[in-house]
């Protein structure tokens, strides 16, 4: 894991707090399952399971809520 | 993906907002299963699979309410 | 669908804010599920099945959250 | 159903302001299983599950949330 | 169930604030399940059940957001 | 349980936010699991398991979200 991988929720554009959101919901997996050999082989099964996908989305739009409101919603 | 798909949470509409929430909701799969095929294979499937949706649902309820706040509740 | 289904967040009352909450997590189904005789099939089914029933429940609240703030709670 | 069953968000007290969030849990199972006696026949079984109580207690606290902001946090 | 269970959300610390969240995630248990012999039978099974202790976070994490917002985040 | 684990919501960076939102994640467990030979014994299960670990996320976003607002974003 980067020393310093969550500088700020500042980002240019909305697309970017979208990826940033992504990268958030990530993070997560690091921190419960450290094992990088695990997690890649967790993906290959989570990437075709319809019902992981759609849960892990949720993660990412609660993400994106608070990115987007540290942002003052790019306005 | 396209390169820009996101340069706006502004929306017109209520409407408009919503349609965007499902986008949103619709790119976090994206991002986590790029392959193209492979989604139009699930989506056959979670279109009859009514946890899969409600699930997806609740992806779509926290976008809405991100846009709905980034558009001042289109007051 | 109808062309122009969700012109406004504001509502007279808190009770028809909550009803629009109830269409607004409908409305996603009908996204994903454009076939309306699918969406009856499915519906006959998940009227019994708890857990779906309350997982809506859950999309449920958080458009009436939405739409509470867009009220400013009926004050 | 009542014909005005929610009139207001406010409440006295917080605990008052929990009453009413769960009764705003249970009227979204209201507005998708109308039929009295098969809401009966499902509680019967929900109040030993314990995946069910505990996704109920979601909806729950995401309508106290709203109705805590409602009333200005009864401060 | 005590007859003034919620007097306020105000609590003196984060620390305090978080152990009500746990509480206000249990109350919703007891309105749904009265009988606390169920209750404690239901509790023997769940803290053995992964899915359902992280389900019950959910929750909590919900109420403490609301309980978070009363106190100001205890600024 | 440290006496006193929760004294304040502010951090310094961001990713200090996170890693108190993983902090906070994990407690709701030791509150409904006080055991720590059982809660080792999940981790160990749980850890392979992608659904556990993407509703633990959720969690884990949820208080990101209050630690978040607690620190004004860093801004």
């Amino acid at each position: 894991m980067d020393e310093n991988w969550l500088p700020t929720l500042k980002t240019d554009t909305p697309q970017e707090g979208y990826e940033l959101a992504v990268k958030l919901s990530r993070m997560s997996i690091k921190f419960m399952q450290p094992d990088a050999d695990v997690r890649s082989a967790m993906r290959l099964m989570y990437e075709y399971d319809t019902q992981a996908l759609i849960s892990a989305s949720q993660t990412i739009a609660e993400h994106f809520q608070t990115i987007a409101a540290a942002n003052d919603y790019w306005k």
